[in-house]
């Protein structure tokens, strides 16, 4: 970073760099073609993306651009805390504590009112009470289901994933939207069909 | 992919899918912390980022959700026509016709409304003839600086990139934010005065 005589532009750009770190946090999920575990920003590009072209399906209205800046920084906290698999239920005790603090840290770096601005941004997505953040939660859940679909369930056999631990969170999709719900409940038909995931 | 008895969703989830390559596309660029080479997706989702935290150095009006949308798909054509790094003269020549052969496959992959819709914004950021495209080429020419900044040069040194080549890039920065072209020309010094970049 480079001495600039603008102190708001200088923060902000040291955010830009500091995200950087996203693409280093991997995730339990394959790519779709199984090469290699993908990473947060990868996975927050391709749902923010998903969430233009997939918004007609939202059962309540969303703004739109709202839920892809959501979508885009949702994981962000991760670059201190960690990404914790949505099957590891000891690794959720603490996940809170964590997130809440690398919060602090890392929308910290930015001007007071943008601060404040993504990490309501951030504990609405979380909090999931908001049209909005319930159709962002559903895409973050779609997307995974799409790819160990098309890994023929690379994330849920070596974690001995079953049928009824992904019946707990396709409902979190139904919430934002009944379309990708009915979507997401036969994708998890067929892979138990195929036997991707145990029944 | 699943048969799902609508062939309205199953055409934009087959997108999804076939999107999931552009996590693949190796772009020249470093990541910040020089450990391997940057991707698509990755580059796509840090400037999207930035466009909601930067879009108050946008000197005309533009529409922010509708800029980001424009970053999120403004690399998908590389999936067949690959990345052309932007110092390849000799790779420039048929760039044109490799990515309009791809933006229609790839586009076309959608339902017809949302292809058109999709090509079209893919075009007016390949013209650059409107507010909301300027911006959007403002921040996809300020995120390789930085990273090449934060690198100490780590594309620029083996192509023998000289500042005079740099020079021809920053004004499409100040095309879309005076503010961030400023800021630009300064990364650009201080990367010459250490000899990150040759003079």
């Amino acid at each position: 970073m480079i001495a600039f005589p603008d102190p708001r532009l200088a923060a902000q750009i040291a955010f830009v760099v500091e995200i950087d770190k996203l693409k280093g946090v991997l995730r339990q999920t394959l790519l779709m073609d199984s090469s290699r575990r993908e990473n947060d920003a990868e996975h927050s590009w391709h749902i923010a993306t998903m969430s233009f072209l997939l918004a007609e399906y939202a059962d309540q209205p969303v703004e739109i651009g709202r839920v892809a800046r959501m979508l885009l920084i949702h994981d962000i906290v991760e670059i201190d805390a960690g990404d914790t698999f949505i099957h590891d239920e000891a690794g959720h005790e603490d996940k809170e504590e964590r997130e809440r603090k690398a919060a602090a840290r890392l929308f910290g770096l930015l001007p007071a009112d943008q601060a404040g601005e993504y990490s309501a941004l951030w504990q609405e997505y979380e909090a999931r009470q908001t049209a909005d953040a319930r159709f962002a939660d559903a895409l973050d859940r779609l997307q995974p289901l799409l790819h160990n679909f098309e890994t023929g369930g690379a994330t849920w056999k070596p974690h001995g994933v079953t049928r009824a631990k992904v019946d707990k969170l396709t409902p979190r999709i139904a919430a934002g939207s009944k379309r990708l719900g009915a979507y997401a409940r036969a994708l998890v038909d067929e892979a138990v069909r195929r036997g991707y995931l145990a029944p």
